[in-house]
């Protein structure tokens, strides 16, 4: 049997502010970093033990890693970064406010954009500087893939390759694997993991900064998953993630 | 031309109480953090960007290259971690005061043992519980290629592999490389790169947290090299760890 544990990077400055983030490089809030420290401390009592860990490319997701592998005293765990493991690209909503857009257009068009499978918000301009052609991090990626706006469909499609090209083969070889990435590039590895629907996934809710422990079977089938912390805090925090994108609470 | 940079870890606890650390896992202190982020925004401040970067496995080294690309905004380099840039292991005298040791075995005798080029401590016996057979992240490393006592050879002798193998094939295909180790792992990599003989080495005084800037012709020859920082500042550094071993100032 084999564990992997997947992380939602700890609450970012952005979350904050309720803003669309995407693949803007926003930095973790005070809180977020004391969710990912808190998050390494949980997984140290609980006995975990990491031989690789995976990241996206952005900081929010890399320093709550950094800081869970420090609370860990495990900062000499090798890191592999890709900028498959991204939050979902928010396309021309990046950086605007979640619920200024809910009463501009509706909460129905935001629950569409946020949450329908298959339909991505307009996208970037290729001349816009927040576009990732632009970004040194992203120089050696091939112009064709890089993404201007994403449905989580989109997402699926980038993050797959990464999944079955790097994380499982380094689980199926017995190393013990911690990921950190984001809310949709985590609903993209467990929408394949638990082979859930393109409907169903919107409704799954990840909260930010607690481990997922995912037990898998010989051929990487889910025997069960569960958070590692507070049961009641989890649900709290899972709710909020659900609530985001409302225009008044 | 190509350029590497090096970097000795900011100060550690250990620097601070004169203590032999080898490969004892001592962490910054506040100096040595805000030496590091001066690191970073130098290097930052002058224009330089890394493809790759490389660390030893001890976390004062890590956490100074952590804290150099978050002053870069640059986490998103990757990180490759050897045990092969490990500070020489000290045997015996790990976490002994240097100046104590002096007092008791006299500045000349710690001095063979600090500067001698093939004259290694006493070795810290196999069941020294801080022998690194005992410590997860050397798990891998055949027994037979743990040390429990270095002279400087050694340390050459481990580390050039690395250099062979993963940091001069990445110099020649054009990566722009940092390097993130310890006064004695760099001695060993400017001793190959620079010719210096097996007794001028001792004398070679790296300061902590200060960028050494290599440039290389297409064969790795160093054509020059040079500190980043202020050039009174880094004399006094260099001064600083050349007196360490004395028993009085």
């Amino acid at each position: 049997m084999y564990k992997l544990v997947l992380m939602r990077h700890g609450e970012s400055q952005w979350n904050l502010e309720n803003r669309f983030t995407g693949w803007k490089d926003v930095d973790l809030s005070d809180t977020g970093r004391e969710q990912a420290w808190k998050a390494g401390q949980l997984l140290r009592d609980q006995g975990f033990e990491f031989d690789l860990a995976f990241s996206s490319v952005l900081k929010r997701a890399i320093r709550t890693l950094w800081i869970a592998l420090d609370a860990m005293d495990a900062m000499y765990t090798p890191v592999g970064l890709s900028w498959r493991l991204n939050e979902r690209h928010y396309g021309a909503l990046q950086g605007l406010n979640k619920a200024e857009t809910a009463e501009k257009y509706g909460d129905e068009q935001v629950l569409i954009w946020r949450r329908a499978y298959a339909i991505a918000p307009e996208p970037m301009s290729a001349d816009d500087p927040r576009h990732p052609r632009f970004d040194p991090r992203y120089a050696k990626v091939p112009a064709d893939q890089l993404p201007a706006t994403e449905c989580l469909k989109d997402t699926v499609a980038r993050v797959l390759p990464f999944w079955n090209d790097s994380i499982a083969p380094a689980v199926r070889a017995g190393r013990r694997v911690l990921v950190s990435a984001h809310g949709n590039s985590l609903r993209a590895l467990i929408k394949h993991l638990d082979n859930v629907s393109d409907d169903d996934i919107a409704q799954v809710n990840i909260p930010t900064g607690q481990p997922l422990v995912y037990e898998l079977d010989e051929s990487l089938k889910p025997l069960r998953h569960y958070y590692l912390g507070d049961p009641a805090e989890i649900e709290a925090a899972m709710a909020a993630v659900a609530n985001q994108g409302k225009a008044r609470k």
